[in-house]
């Protein structure tokens, strides 16, 4: 088996998860990890025992001993790195988004287009067992047309209002993995219309977005959906998908995060997930392991800037809505 | 124990299923059953050992035997039936709607309300264990604020295109049990936005009506919700309700139909419910057993025309919603 | 429909729970209820309209205008009042057990045989929608060949020690409803090793008893079995049964008793049922629709007097293996 | 961090599972990969980078520069190797069993408590989230008295019969993990009780073994416990382990594997695990975390050789009840 040698880029709480989950990747060494911070650079290397550390982000991509880069840099910084990479022909994996808006996604896919280079988005929710199995029976005709699809998705603790300001709101900052997991099931978003508020933090209004929104998704093959995001639960990371259709009904809900019930005063009681990194431990292991495999096998690996951009799209989408009290149709944007 | 005697009028299939539950309300004697068919009423009429039968609706209504009336006809007759009893001073039990039109449920409503006469409407699914006891935990405090609510209620088989016609629309005639369930757990509606689709059979479109639906609900306390409707599962009676709020968030769903699993070939199997008659069994008998305590105890029983009244301006609502393509706030009905 | 004209005897707790049960049954008509305290007896009257009520319980067996006799009177009084309704000509439901001995129930046995008359003998649990259920997936061959059988029936509140010196024992008086599901769904019982302890309560012990045990079953088919019982939980009604095959496997069990599930810190919580009245609320009424329609058709419900006779036997086999410390054979009873 | 280089004996299976597993624990560097075919050491160790493959078992444990050994080795070499490791100084992780006979496992543990050397036998259901929670609950009182234990372990595909010959019985190849959970949350066994039969395949009844077995635990406690196995089901990996006590019972059960309920035809469906590999993934992965984490620590890892030799002692027991059909205390093996 050929050893892909791969920079690591970012090495905050996801890029050390994200490195721990890459050394059980068989065939696939670090041999650099970059981190405009030195220390956290170095601490990721140590964990993983790459060759090298380094806050020189520009010389990692372009080692002439590395043969892919993986990017989990702060969200600004993707489009930028990714055409970097691009630029110096490395296959990139990069987590979700390349851009928060449309012209910085737009850029980079012509870029990663023109070029043929293998770009990879990490939209993990993907290789979730419960997803791709749904995804598979779709495809099979098992759930014949799909008539309806519903997506929730809530965070157990929200972020700070400082990060909520940059964050493109709701609908791109959360959202956009349930549109995204829209089109990976049903296909193509033609309309949203969306309302909001802010129901758990009148700060969220404060800085023009909402923390408590609801939708519905028209998309072009007929089908008919609705989403709901909230930033804070008390119960947990509350996520459930639906997909309805003519032969059969999929639920992807994982329903219980340790394998235990505890019986007592008249009533069982289980426990729920707490939030994406232990609901999706193993699709973000999978992720990784399908990206190396694609580039071994020379294919393709989905989904890609293409996908992040059309995502991205109906996310904005749902923002206008919002904004704009109408439904609104996703190629207005 | 005193002895309510009753004449119940409507002997078809749920009125068969209403009468043999009141057999088993302690303190209820059928006097009379009524059916425009005289040989359904003598068979209703055999089932419960009530004197006599009649197709004369009118007389069983007068008859001085006869303390109060249960009222199953058809749709068409409800408003008629009521304003009748309260005429002659019965307490009424009434299978909902009240009508399928503003003007009639309001000239009803004017009618009961000068009479202070008990009026239930059987709105069943309040009745429900399990919509009961969300009930109460949410008036205990126990979920917080009420910030989203969702409803999907999809139904198994699919009525003929015959009754679609006269139905009054998937949101008069199916969803009203989920806008009266929104009013009863999180308050009033203030506005609502609604799409559909003849998904399922086109035959719906020619008669101006849709299949499938999907909507928002804005509530007057500010609380968001979604809602979800079909006409047609293959999977079976296919409803669900959520209530989230600041402190919980309550699932009103019966897992399953019979207590047991089959395990077989790497996976396992239970069973749906069917419709409403078997996933609602309980709540049907326990409505009518709290209308006659509430009679016995001297109060007025509750839900009544005016809930009937507020919960079909929401399925109006979302009816002219669907046909405008615009958000709808309630208050325009 | 021909109506059965019935006497009800005893009309304590759960002889009520049968009279309402009774009242929901088409065709069937309580004409006296018999109760050595004659204001219970009036109550449960009053409950069905019955005709009258006694404290002559030979009286109301006797009376000519009663076809069937219905007994809910302690389980001391079983056996003799089934013969006196066997003689009297009077079809019989009774609840379990017939009775305590081996002798006892022999002797009813022999006369109903002789006489023809139907006995149907309460053990409820094959009525629950659950358990017959698995009943016929075991008779269509779904299960294929049953190896394994397992049983666990533990109460939520123990009863009083004065109950239990006369109670027969834990495996008579408890365990018996899984000794019947062990015949019903696997066949023969051909023998029994116990274990048991005095561990909830020593009282137990000093009458002789044990308030936790565990068994192990062997088949006269060859399957295997274990069972628990428990005379006290803190978390409900636990019981569950398992039946599993060379094909599949059967869990019988009812999830939760309310269908809501309320989900808060991080984990979700459900309602376990109290005892068997709620989780076997369906089939108290099942099985006496069943007896009737069975009368009406002039069948021979089940089970009966032999099917009582012989669940007992395995109890008294367990009862011997708990005490000598040994396995017994079912034929050595 | 200090990194712990090691060696790998067996690079079967399970031993490429657990080399895999290695490459994602944080510190753990694969020196050598050792079996005693060499393609198959080559293999393992490509999979981890390793900087060398060997056939000389005995030259990768003394290699200066292993500081630890994990054993993956058939089950046959395990207590030789383990000697050899701790006559070499070095800490060992090894796959259960230590051996199939009192003596070997004995002379093992006497070897190891002279050593004060870290021995870990990879008992891994210990480490499953579900387990250790249960754990837990045990230790801080959750669950008062333990009053009852059950186990159910059933293979999903019977091995081939020439292992079973060798495989020590149903009780010390399969049970022996319900013994040691049992040892594990309610503590020492000192009564089993079972009984077997070849109900699957004739063909265990002529190598003096049994396919089907159930068995009865008494605890030192006074618990009791009933035990299930089974080396064939239809329906997946069957495993599922219950503590009920004076205050609360836990069920430790993964309910499906996949996060994905498929619903059609009145009915749901959802998926079992396939076998241990699966069910215990993050058991396997946890364990191997654990054992360095100790190392590093300076405590020794747990469990070890007393706790193989006490789980095979109450396996032995069960075994010489089931041959000579009476119950057998666990002093007397």
């Amino acid at each position: 088996m050929n050893v892909f040698n791969v920079a690591f880029l970012g090495a905050g709480r996801m890029g050390l998860t994200h490195l721990r989950n890459l050394a059980g990747v068989p065939g696939v060494h670090v041999r650099v990890v970059a981190d405009t911070g030195l220390a956290k650079a170095e601490n990721g290397a140590a964990l993983v025992r790459a060759e090298r550390a380094t806050d020189d982000i520009g010389a990692a991509i372009g080692a002439s001993d590395v043969d892919a880069v993986l990017i989990a840099t702060p969200t600004g910084t993707h489009a930028e790195l990714i055409e970097q990479c691009v630029r110096a022909g490395k296959p990139v994996w990069c987590e979700k988004p390349v851009g928060l808006t449309l012209a910085d996604t737009q850029r980079v896919l012509r870029t990663v287009e023109r070029s043929n280079i293998p770009v990879m988005i990490g939209f993990m929710r993907r290789f979730d067992p419960g997803y791709a199995a749904a995804k598979r029976a779709i495809d099979a005709g098992d759930v014949g047309r799909v008539e309806r699809f519903r997506a929730i998705s809530c965070d157990f603790t929200p972020p700070a209002l400082a990060f909520i300001k940059t964050s493109g709101g709701i609908f791109v900052d959360m959202s956009v993995h349930d549109f995204d997991l829209a089109r990976f099931l049903v296909g193509d978003v033609a309309e949203v219309s969306a309302w909001g508020g802010a129901l758990i933090d009148p700060g969220y209004a404060e800085v023009g977005d909402v923390d408590t929104a609801v939708a519905m998704l028209r998309f072009a093959n007929g089908a008919l959906g609705v989403l709901e995001a909230s930033r804070r639960t008390t119960w947990g990371y509350d996520i459930r998908t639906e997909v309805a259709g003519s032969r059969a009904k999929l639920v992807v809900e994982a329903p219980q995060k340790t394998p235990l019930l505890t019986s007592r005063d008249l009533g069982y009681a289980g426990t729920h997930y707490e939030s994406f990194p232990d609901r999706f431990e193993a699709a973000y292991r999978a992720e990784l392991a399908y990206f190396f495999a694609c580039l071994r096998a020379g294919e393709l690996p989905e989904p890609g800037v293409r996908d992040a951009l059309e995502s991205l799209r109906v996310a904005l989408a749902a923002t206008r809505s919002l904004k704009e009290g109408r439904p609104v149709k996703v190629e207005e944007i």
